[in-house]
């Protein structure tokens, strides 16, 4: 398993194409506004050599029974999918953050049954070209990135119907040793912290849009590809020469669009081509796993709850009966969060492949609350963080000679916390409410693997509604065909 | 282990002294008001000798190694407590009702890590006592009302400052064999339906309310013990002729204040007596375990959307998208509420005695879910139902050759569907939203196992905020005595 | 204006054909079931008389300029409209009950702007009908029952594809003098209290539905007219001998289904006839009218409210921080259903005709949260009643000589009250959650004037979205052919 | 009344000292990151030269009768409290931002009830030196800061006990002419926008705290105030090249803390001065009147639904069910909001001063709701939004020669609609949520005009629990000395 020095210097080794405000990015490592994200990831790797973390952090590998950082495993059990909801929110709470590793796990996850089960339609070989894949990102501890959001263009025509083809992924061509690909993938987290893109379709497909249905995995530095990134809000204060302002500046979160002109995949990475039947599973199980993933907002949680309760404290409210139940409720829906992603990992089971498979209508459930509650837990922080949150003066007001001694002065609360500790706190609160973290924590938390009526449409198509009629048609007596027998 | 058939013979046995409606009830087993709770009992013995339901109804008794009822069983795991939950949700469903028999199981539960922790602390033996009593029950696979809520008079006063000392159960005097006890305890479900009761302290205690601290169980008919029946929303409607008004005629619940007027407890039958510093430790375990147990409203909730979906079709709008939507919604806050219930399950942990506990602080925040989202799942039952849930005439008009013909006429919607399936089903809705499961489903939600207000105290105490305040601190950079250490 | 006494001999004039249970119902004031419901119409004129109540209860009549009974007045100012929503939440305090007697009020109104405007259009004389009718009712200070809502039978076909043409009420011939009409109306609300009966049709129609295009009144004991009962939750509490268990033993409210078999309506009653176009209009203005109307439920949540504080007080926990904080929800809740119905009235404006018609957008967000807040008001009356509201033994047993005694002893909270003061609080809120009350006080909040999806309908259609855009498109500097001009 | 460039050019003239990130800034008017939130004034007074909003932008003085800008109206009937209301949310709609001058029109209003009533009791000349104020204000069209609130320090401490007294802002010395003060008040919305502020006391007082009961107004660059502007997120992009990540590049807020160092205020602008025991009611109808204010919300709310509807016909999925149902929900809820300000204006009334308040427990039911519904209603605008809203790379990106053609080519969805527009509407949602409008339509919602639980305790103190208890034990038949009476 790597060290985060060595995750580190992997990634300047990187040769990879990424533009921000409009120009290319040299130094992707040391940039400012990029660095706190590369910071979050480099945790997961060093927390798996601290012994503490051990059971959570990694895994035996089933392929060589080595141990690995549990970010590369197959779940083999769903003690070790409990293991994963609970690596999450540990990561989550310790950077405040998107730790942006998560999507590739999902995305080795959701291959290793797909490969399997069109392998035993097809009698391919995509398990077998995939599992040296994956042996390959465990022994080198890499991360990877899971790429399944394409451009889509018109919502309302499939992928062969759209007037410009790459807005969904395609193969351009084939050649002897390959394919050549083209397209794009948006919003991908920690892209640029990554040393694998694996790509994924993003919908089900049917024959028409199979030069579509590909899947496959690529270095972040194969030629060809390009990363755009995204801009957060607050993004520039990282920039800024103080670091108060930025609420959280040692770790953050990015995301990128990942432009794909012409990319050459050579064979024994491809792990779909033309089964177009498998998207739809591909996509579902991935989303699945992906939709478990989010007990990391939890973490995220955790870390707000604090800063709610520490804030508190520095008003010297912390004892007010509104101000405990406050904190009592955002705990009561952080802990809701969390318990949809540990359900979903406890009902898990074995596919085919060996593989456990978190149970896909609790993942949709808790991804559902996760669309929801975050967004009322930072409601209730900004309630009891107070309006300073938003009208603190910069960090040079606090530094002026001219008036840094009345801001000193007139935002003194509590008389043993100075103002600083006060507005380091607000900032963070700030960060996760507004800032750069809002990002993850709340509008990622409405879209990130699937938006909510994705969740709705899942959680329609699994409830078992024969059985709930029938259960309610039994006890009121209504005998019909769908209703034959008793108990 | 017994059957349906010798539970109910068994009852029949008892010599219960009973009161309902001023008078005392001589049959109880027949009585159409209580019969149905019987029914409901009686389908935790059935389901237990059905092979599809063996692994959920039965368990290994880890005293005897004997199949017995789960309800009998002392949880041996984390996958113990998730087939408990998964009992409850099945028998919910089967019912639409509170099926009673949950209760008692986590009292025995409760007293095996209680009797166990007192004894190690004071080398007392009534883990032996009950280990002996446990395997009666085991064995006579009894139905036990496990009893907790005393009348408290002033809650503003301890037990022993009540002007009423019998406010809270307790001790009137020893004799050589046992003690006299007197008080009686509020709310019993499905007492009159047991075979034995289960004595525990409603509250934490101290040194001077030790003659309080005392838990026993008793025969349910033993000399000296009364039962008052509550009434319940529309319980009178079980006496009408007709039988579809009643909404669910084959199964309910039932609720009895329990009068105990000087009745003695041999010894062998007292778990606890002055140990007044685990009284709090008993009350938090037992609640703790109840609070699980709520995923029973979630196969209440199973019922409750399979007549939302069917009153819809019977409607003919099952297939409009706000339709669609809310059933989906409840789908989510049903399955939000397993969730759960699961995920403490999932997150037990062994106890000294050998006995699995819930996660604590995920069972309060489970049930905290329950005292809410059962109702806004039946507020959205009564919004696909639509009014006529409330307007309907009565059998007897349905009956009336004056007036039947024209409610056949009016109230039919489907021409597929008969104007009687369609009432059928709207009393099933009415029963769970307002008449006598309303009891269960909705009131009961809100005050069993810890009215909301008893959870969120223990969501305060357990959510750990200590930690919480160390990650808000160290991300933005807070030092202080509470945070010396970063990662 | 007519006293209560006289109201309730006017009613004992009538020959209504009402069934119950099976049976005609002879005596229909003073049966126990129904009387309440007419005490609660009888307030209405009661009040009237009062001095301090005259200013809410009367007004001037714009065609006599007599001082009548508000619930017979044209609204001929937002004034007006302002006291009226006054006036339904002063009778819901009053009465803790659906005082019914809004409907005939709404119909009225609405009636007095569409004949109106089919004149303008047509050149017909309904408008003048309509006066000479409205000077009868004002004279007389007459009940009236306004009758919308038909069975519909199967949904997806509009009245002329019906099967069965009885499903909207029509004209099934002309007469010399008049029409003949068949049909039901179903959840009539406080029918068989009213002395006339005002049909309109329920839904928009076209040009082949004419013949269901028909509005009319008639004295509600016209030949051919049948009444049968809606059964509410626990109604035959009522026939009881004791009274707390009721909740609310003098006030209730009632529905029926109203069936035409062949009835004769002369020309001079008939407001609208095949003018289809003006259908939609009526139903529109009488649905904004009446989710108005829905303040009432203002005052029966100052009642749950009030008996929510007093039984905190009677179980001595109305200081707990708590309590007083779902208090207050409970009023925040409350005040937010009243604040929608005043601002709807303020906002209202003038129509050709002359009467004062609410605006329409506001009413239907008012009447959407009355579909909501309302279940949420009680599911905290729930939370602060405590479980005891549905596991109280009935009146027979606190009368019993055997076991009163004890109900006495543990039932006691609060030393200076009396256990049959509490018992009759909780009944009260048990009446408001579950019983008879909870009928009017959520079912028909949900449904009452309309389901959810129906105002939604409406917001959608109201709201001025190309302003919206407007502004939005404006302010990011978006220029295209929807939004050409700048401030 | 002035124009809009009378008005920007009398900013001119002001000698403010104002800083900003450590520096002062020399041209307030031009800077970049000011300049929005004077153009949102300006707009107060543009608006009140166009003949289309006349009506609602102007008003009669009742001093001079002469037409003057509504904010600087005493308002004369309930009718002028309604179109505040109106205009409150016009200009939020216009300017999609907190446009800062409703601050001042309160803190007049406020000033001219309570200086009356002091005036009332003590005989003192405080109405006639405020009417003389008034006129001055009125007669030049000048925006005034209602300033409020202090730093307060020590929580737990009243003003006299603080440890350091400029903690509450306190008169230092009385002089011949005049009182000399000191003291801070923070989170002044459009502090430097204003040509007068008006000091009010921020908490009830006690005598001992007389010397902080002062209430005043000076010219804001009197000597001796200094103004330190609070940061807002995302505040530096409009120091960007580009104006598109703006969102919003024209108007906005901002927010200052104004510290008094010893700065002199002649008698004839005190209109408090140790009147302490009036302290509270200025502040309670000050801030009445200022939850009335927030109407502006459902301004910024409409922008933000037109914004969302927008980008839903920008990704081509306007018709899909799902985005309806949203869009109606969004609507309600910001009508709900605008319905409590109209309310509490509707059910206004006169003062013994004559002018017109709010019903002050319906303006604090309104504002209680503007601190949930803004939070939702921006839910669900990030929902229909997407995630691109957080991913879209930056201006410079797009225009970029190497990668802006790849950002137009896959950030394409509807051929008709370009990839600018696209942006350009994300921006500004991205705007209200997380950007320079949050401030204002978040957490100032939350806490602007006081905290959820200030307005908590004002509805808890003006609901009238005794009329409500009064209802619910008459209807129980409850008799007790607290309800002797009947109707």
């Amino acid at each position: 398993m790597k060290t985060a020095k060595e995750y580190e210097e992997s990634l300047r080794r990187l040769n990879l194409v990424v533009y921000m405000f409009g120009k290319r990015i040299e130094n992707i490592v040391d940039d400012p506004i990029i660095r706190p994200s590369m910071n979050s990831v480099a945790l997961t790797y060093e927390l798996a050599h601290i012994p503490e973390y051990e059971d959570l952090m990694t895994a035996t590998s089933h392929i060589t029974g080595e141990k690995i950082n549990r970010f590369c495993h197959i779940h083999q059990s769903a003690e070790d999918l409990v293991k994963k909801t609970d690596m999450g929110r540990l990561l989550g709470a310790m950077t405040g953050s998107c730790f942006q590793r998560c999507v590739g796990m999902d995305a080795l996850n959701a291959l290793s049954i797909t490969t399997f089960d069109i392998d035993a339609k097809h009698g391919t070989e995509y398990n077998k070209r995939f599992l040296t894949y994956l042996e390959y990102v465990q022994k080198n501890d890499l991360t990877c990135d899971g790429a399944m959001t394409d451009p889509k263009g018109d919502r309302s025509l499939p992928p062969h119907k759209q007037p410009d083809q790459d807005m969904y992924m395609h193969v351009v061509r084939e050649e002897k040793d390959g394919i050549v690909v083209r397209g794009a993938k948006a919003h991908q987290t920690g892209a640029v912290n990554s040393h694998e893109v694996i790509i994924m379709p993003t919908i089900a497909m049917r024959a028409e849009d199979k030069e579509f249905a590909v899947s496959f995995a690529l270095p972040s530095d194969a030629p060809g590809i390009t990363y755009i990134m995204g801009r957060q809000s607050c993004d520039t204060r990282k920039m800024e020469k103080g670091k108060i302002d930025c609420g959280n500046p040692q770790f953050g979160g990015h995301e990128a669009l990942v432009v794909f002109d012409d990319v050459f995949v050579p064979w024994e990475r491809v792990f779909m081509y033309r089964e177009y039947e498998f998207a739809g599973q591909l996509v579902e199980q991935f989303a699945s796993y992906h939709r478990q993933s989010y007990a990391c907002k939890a973490g995220v949680g955790d870390v707000l709850i604090g800063a709610a309760q520490t804030i508190a404290e520095y008003n010297g409210v912390q004892k007010a009966s509104h101000i405990k139940d406050k904190i009592i409720e955002m705990n009561h829906l952080n802990e809701t969060l969390y318990s949809g992603s540990v359900a979903c990992a406890c009902k898990g089971a074995r596919e085919p492949s060996g593989t456990f498979l978190v149970n896909t209508l609790l993942a949709n459930v808790c991804k559902q609350n996760v669309t929801r509650l975050p967004f009322e837990i930072a409601r209730i922080a900004q309630d009891i963080a107070g309006g300073l949150m938003v009208t603190l003066p910069s960090e040079d007001d606090f530094n002026s000679p001219e008036v840094g001694k009345w801001l000193e002065k007139y935002f003194k609360a509590n008389s043993s916390v100075s103002t600083t500790d006060r507005r380091k706190i607000l900032r963070l609160i700030e960060n996760i409410c507004f800032g750069t973290a809002a990002v993850g924590y709340l509008t990622e938390s409405m879209h990130g693997a699937g938006s909510p009526q994705a969740q709705r449409i899942m959680i329609s198509r699994q409830a078992d509604m024969i059985q709930k009629q029938f259960h309610a048609k039994r006890l009121c007596g209504i005998t019909d065909e769908t209703n034959g027998t008793t108990v």
